[in-house]
């Protein structure tokens, strides 16, 4: 059974107070809070185990090892991955892109072509312009409708034997939107042989994944996304593609042999894990899987989603208000500007006063910005521990700085 | 006053058994263990002020933005850097050395040489090989003598208007040898206007740093192999250096526009800086930075130099050792063989029975194996908490391994 009160003492940070009043977060598209469970595995790890791993034949080395191994099972179980090695530790999301653009860099030649969507946060935007750069490649973008749906009939006319790389998100950070990436892999798969990358970010924390059923090359994630600590991600590449990539950073652990005359490369997942890895955060990682695992997704995803419709309708009762794909399928996230108040960040600085973390701007999502013809917008984002009553303080507040901005 | 008991009482590690005995940790060029201090920031960090940083205008954004830059500034103390936005955060000395040798890709053509030294870590070899493939340009290496020494006649030798990069580790990480950075850096200043790049990961837990002295281009360590935790890593660069040459990873905080006609780049340290960063983590190393200071840097060294004195005299009592690097100049590190046996992990798994964590093998350092063509050796490498004590069971262990080995 669903309890929430359980799973906000789990919390510490939740029982602090902000400006006087009790923190109310939501921002948790930027980053989530993280259980004592996580921290605690997190402070196990430095007081009873740390040492370096794979090189060390020592005791504490080799339980270090066994640890980290074990987290990424817990992740290759987590996506259902066909193999652990096909499961890359990385320290987020953002890293994860940068890493596969880097690496398809000697399978692009000048005017084969990249999609991507409007929808896109920056990390999953400026890789691919760095990579069209260095190939002479063309970036094509999937445009939206008023809603910020995804227009997939300019999809279809994109696809051809120049798409090299799709790369899409499958929740949009900065409105929420679940993109229809199983429609998206099918129509890439029927008619090209491009690469398809999902940039789970946003959907990680809220949606149960199946990269085997989704049939995705790429899927990168955050942890600090989904209660792991910052520093944390993965990156799960199909093994025939993994295996046929070059690596991206050179270093310890990747290679097989080093001289000066020539190096081989480590197989997989060695191969794309270079130097000393964040092995007590990759341990913590596991540790939040363990959490979501125990509430269950299921259950997570229904809170999330009724957390959202109650914000919404609460919300649009506030005469003025415009909620950014309000007519979408979303998750997690509730975007929105006050009709007459320009500046979505003096609504921010309010709800701050009242306690309540929300965050106001681009979002890392300039382009959308730019379509909806505003500078920023205010985003409220939801995590298992928010609670309806939280939407009601921040529905006060909103209409109080609606008053007084006005 | 140099108190090592207080000193390992901040270390709850130290108190752990191995296989029955007080562990006796000496794989410190690996990774150190981590003062209470340093875990207690990192905690207080998650049940007091998580939040994403930079980009939020909410009290948590802003609190943990400010403890981020504050520990910006420790690091640039710490070595001294003119601003503290030449001070980037990595995940780690293997990251900072790939960026810069991705960023300067477009600075090197066909026939232009980068020079490296024989005693690198592989993360200073493999990144300059991808480098070299990428552009054409060939790698000299630096020789060594039979003691580890590096032959700078040879160095200058190799200095000509090719040579656009020069890298090399102030401390080797196999060997404990220092290298003669400072008349390094001096001829290549003199006779070339190559970028001047030190890998610090063995030098900065162990000497004074100071980068403007130095007067080199980059500056790379690891966070933890200094007490802070693992996934934290610094990349100094002159402020002029970076600001010429272009970012690595795009996404986040690194653009200050972004569309899809062009983006364009934030300004140091950002652009460096794609993103969520490892902001508990980075808060931590600043408490690392602390923990050194408190007990004085000077104090560490001489501390360590005893102890590295004091086990190599013991260590050559012993009947056929080979101390490689015996007569050089060194620090922290004793790599060492016993004639008749030739595996060095056999002697590491004795140690690891008698609670005794060295490391064995190559070291990430194949070319200096080959040199002495060997397969590997026995490292053992001290940390501030190690003790003359430790350095005793050290010894009888290696004379037991020999033992029961012969």
């Amino acid at each position: 059974m669903f309890d929430i009160q359980e799973i906000r003492s789990q919390f510490t940070i939740l029982n602090r107070e902000v400006n006087g009043k009790p923190l109310v977060y939501l921002d948790n598209a930027a980053t989530s809070q993280k259980p004592n469970s996580v921290l605690e595995v997190w402070a196990q790890y430095y007081t009873e185990l740390n040492a370096n791993v794979h090189r060390g034949i020592h005791t504490l080395s080799q339980l270090a090892t066994e640890e980290m191994e074990l987290s990424r099972r817990k992740v290759q179980k987590f996506i259902n991955a066909k193999n652990d090695f096909e499961v890359i530790f990385t320290k987020g999301t953002t890293e994860g892109l940068n890493l596969i653009s880097y690496i398809l860099t000697q399978k692009l030649k000048k005017d084969d072509e990249i999609i991507i969507s409007y929808l896109e946060h920056h990390s999953n935007i400026v890789p691919w312009q760095m990579l069209c750069e260095r190939t002479g490649a063309k970036l094509r973008v999937v445009p939206i409708d008023e809603n910020g749906v995804l227009q997939l009939d300019t999809f279809d006319e994109f696809l051809s034997e120049k798409t090299k790389v799709v790369s899409v998100n499958q929740v949009s950070n900065a409105l929420g939107i679940v993109n229809p990436i199983e429609e998206i892999i099918a129509k890439t798969r029927k008619n090209t042989n491009a690469y398809i990358v999902i940039d789970g970010a946003q959907s990680a924390p809220h949606f149960s994944i199946d990269v085997q059923k989704m049939d995705c090359d790429f899927f990168v994630f955050s942890g600090h996304k989904m209660y792991a600590p910052m520093g944390t991600g993965i990156l799960y590449g199909k093994q025939q593609v993994l295996e046929d990539l070059p690596p991206f950073h050179g270093g310890g652990e990747m290679i097989a042999t080093c001289s000066f005359d020539g190096t081989s490369y480590a197989g997989l997942p060695f191969k794309f894990e270079a130097g000393t890895p964040n092995v007590g955060g990759n341990i913590a990682l596991g540790a939040a899987i363990d959490f979501i695992q125990k509430i269950g997704q299921e259950n997570i995803q229904n809170h999330e989603n009724a957390l959202l419709e109650y914000a919404q309708r609460l919300l649009l009762e506030i005469e003025g208000i415009k909620i950014y794909g309000e007519k979408a399928n979303r998750t997690g996230v509730v975007s929105f500007n006050l009709e007459g108040i320009g500046i979505a960040s003096d609504v921010g600085m309010i709800l701050d006063k009242l306690g309540i973390a929300v965050r106001t701007g681009h979002h890392c999502t300039q382009p959308i910005m730019s379509f909806f013809n505003i500078a920023g917008t205010v985003r409220a984002s939801f995590a298992v521990y928010n609670t309806f009553q939280e939407i009601d303080i921040l529905v006060e507040g909103v209409k109080k700085a609606q008053r007084m901005l006005s």
